[in-house]
């Protein structure tokens, strides 16, 4: 095979096999093929697109060229849940938990971020003593044992997305569905998991804008995990505001643990239910997603969600006694309000705006090498719909570097409209996708 | 300036300032921008493509990424000619001289070849003694003394060209109007004529195989020269067939003599006298080109041309005997015939794989480092369209290796078709482009 003549096809609208299709990402993460061909290649795809079978094919290559994790040895449904990224997603901390406590075993491995906040990872790392890194048989024994556990990623989970995913993000290939798609599912696909639930964001914050193209994601991601055999669905959901109020890392730790106390925000407790509730039904734990719903809802009510919250930090060597006060994790030293500069109703809240101004307190990196400030972040007093009388407070910003604080509360200030007319309600969970 | 936007600005089919284009080649050249960023601006580019401003600005910054020649120091005007290439193509060889011997001022840089035969200035080197190498002040001295020079390329036209097109080629990025016109047009208006005649080939064997493509690439490319103030003109000429009967080095320059003696083939003396009047036009030495081309034969006729050409080799050091002994020229050690199979007329001699075979008889590089054999090569005893009897010979393949001989041999007895009907004519020049 000939790399110039692959570039050639796609370029000219044909379909590749899928032997030319492991040429290209096998010689690419071998070191074989040139990352000036590859990006040529990317470049193709996106004007070109791939068809599902290539879309299939790419997935399967991309999984398959690092460990592929064996999670049999965990009784049960391993039910995987991924959200496509939004502001204030802690979505994770709280359905873990709420699954688990419904007998779903929760075997998860989660990233680090780039980006507005931390990745779920980092998150976890506010807790003191909470080890995201453990073996193999740790993290297997303690699914068994306590019914979860959430780890950081290993280094050889699909070695070859990383690699192509790096060379799309400096060469403008990365808004391909397809190539979304592969990156995202061959990690899942790889994780060992038997069942996805798949989040996928639309709005302001959300990498899919409208509406129509996060179904359009959602639709192809779930093809692309049947056809490998495992019970895949997506729910579409909101990111024209950040999710719940917090945004940051110890003050999402904080947020999830609130709605595991059953007394968070009703919006991310409404959006936890629901997902929650189709982990449960793909479990098996539950003859259909709304009597999902009603165990998510019990286990919140009952107090069994935050149980299982407490056996995951034991079991992973985490102080559980911050549960019950906030303060043992990290506290910003500084925080500065913004104050509603008018009478009138919450317009809007841009939540790209929000979660760029929440990176610069520190909470999120712009380097990879970056420093996350466990601390740092955002935390709402109102959001959208919500009525303001001139000087209340919209939103507060923590941190320890004034600086920072003082550019972000300006940032926020852009992101927020005060209107005269309450604004129509939006739904928080659009579609359903299986 | 930020490469990935720039990458993305024309990727989503947006237009480019001269500054962004700038910030690219120059930052390409440079080594500032890698090749991975560049390959997925061209494949953007491939796609999108580039208005008439953009390729005028991405011409004049490549030309300007190298030396842009100064030949005021010769009297006259000074007329350039370009190809895009065939196979059999050595008009270079008999319009320079031909428009010398009318007055022009004809003061010729030329490439060498990666293809079929080497390029005009391998050509030349087939003449014992000529040397393409000569200082500028002697090839500024030569062209007043003599009225003609041609020498190879300097390595400072154009750099920022010849690293694009060196990427361009391992990444499937050729093949788009804007980028072709820039590559061949930054070289030519850096080369320092005051006009510019280019003979864009269609057909089997050229770049562009259809007439509409050929004469979109004229129009762009006479459209850029004179927004740089040139006078430029193009015909859209055939090349479905080899241009003339020899393909080769020793075996063009001995057809191009056989030209200037007035006792060539039909078909490419038809071609010249009409390049060579088209150029003593444009260099003001007719009143219209019908009268150029009453001039060009006449100088072929009264010998005058064959002079210039004595002149051209004298004035470089060759041995101007090969004039009148071919001999003198290295000559193969083999020869194969092909004989016609059956009785008819020759209906096609597709042109690029005659090219290809060519090549390998050793007459062009396949790569960079590749040695040339001068004597290798082909020469046609029929044309499309000729009648043939079963034995006749169709062509004869030359050369010192009997091994590539055969194996030409049975490649170009797959290039021809012979066929019960007489074959339509083909207009040799299609159109002018002015």
């Amino acid at each position: 095979m000939n790399t110039v003549e692959l570039i050639t096809k796609k370029r000219d609208g044909r379909v590749l096999t899928e032997a030319e299709i492991e040429y290209l990402v096998k010689g690419y993460t071998a070191g074989d093929i040139p990352d000036y061909q590859m990006s040529a290649f990317l470049m193709a795809v996106y004007f070109n697109g791939m068809t599902k079978d290539e879309t299939v094919a790419l997935t399967q290559i991309m999984r398959d060229s690092g460990d592929v994790v064996d999670l049999s040895a965990i009784d049960g449904i391993k039910v995987d849940k991924h959200s496509t990224g939004g502001v204030g997603d802690k979505t994770t901390l709280i359905v873990g938990p709420v699954a688990a406590a419904c007998g779903v075993p929760i075997a998860k491995m989660s990233g680090r971020g780039l980006g507005f906040t931390g990745g779920t990872v980092d998150k976890l790392e506010a807790i003191p003593g909470y080890k995201t890194s453990i073996s193999e048989q740790e993290f297997m024994d303690q699914v068994n044992d306590k019914g979860i556990s959430v780890i950081g990623q290993t280094g050889h989970i699909a070695p070859a997305d990383k690699k192509i995913y790096a060379l799309r993000d400096v060469t403008a290939t990365v808004e391909n569905l397809s190539l979304i798609t592969a990156s995202i599912m061959s990690k899942k696909l790889a994780a060992g998991s038997d069942a996805i639930l798949l989040d996928v964001k639309c709005g302001s914050g959300a990498f899919m804008k409208s509406q129509k193209d996060a179904e359009k994601l959602a639709e192809l991601m779930v093809e692309i995990g049947k056809a490998d055999g495992k019970e895949t669905m997506a729910m579409i959901t909101d990111m024209e505001q950040p999710l719940g109020n917090a945004i940051g890392n110890t003050l999402e730790v904080q947020e999830a643990i609130d709605v595991l106390k059953n007394c968070g925000p009703k919006d991310i407790t409404e959006l936890c239910i629901a997902l929650a509730g189709m982990m449960i039904y793909l479990g098996k734990k539950a003859d259909t997603p709304e009597e999902g719903m009603q165990k998510a809802q019990r286990a919140l009510e009952d107090g069994s969600a935050l149980e299982k919250f407490r056996d995951l930090i034991e079991g992973q060597g985490g102080d559980t006694a911050i549960i019950d006060n906030y303060a043992l994790m990290p506290q910003a030293e500084f925080k500065l309000d913004l104050e509603a500069w008018d009478d009138g109703y919450i317009a809007s809240m841009d939540a790209m705006k929000f979660g760029l101004a929440s990176q610069h307190t520190g909470a999120g990196r712009e380097r990879k090498e970056d420093e996350i400030d466990m601390s740092a972040g955002i935390v709402l007093a109102k959001k959208i719909g919500d009525t303001v009388a001139a000087g209340d407070v919209i939103c507060s910003i923590y941190g320890n570097d004034m600086k920072k604080i003082q550019k972000s509360l300006e940032e926020v200030r852009n992101a927020v409209r005060i209107g005269i007319k309450k604004p129509e309600k939006v739904d928080l969970i659009k579609k359903i996708v299986k």
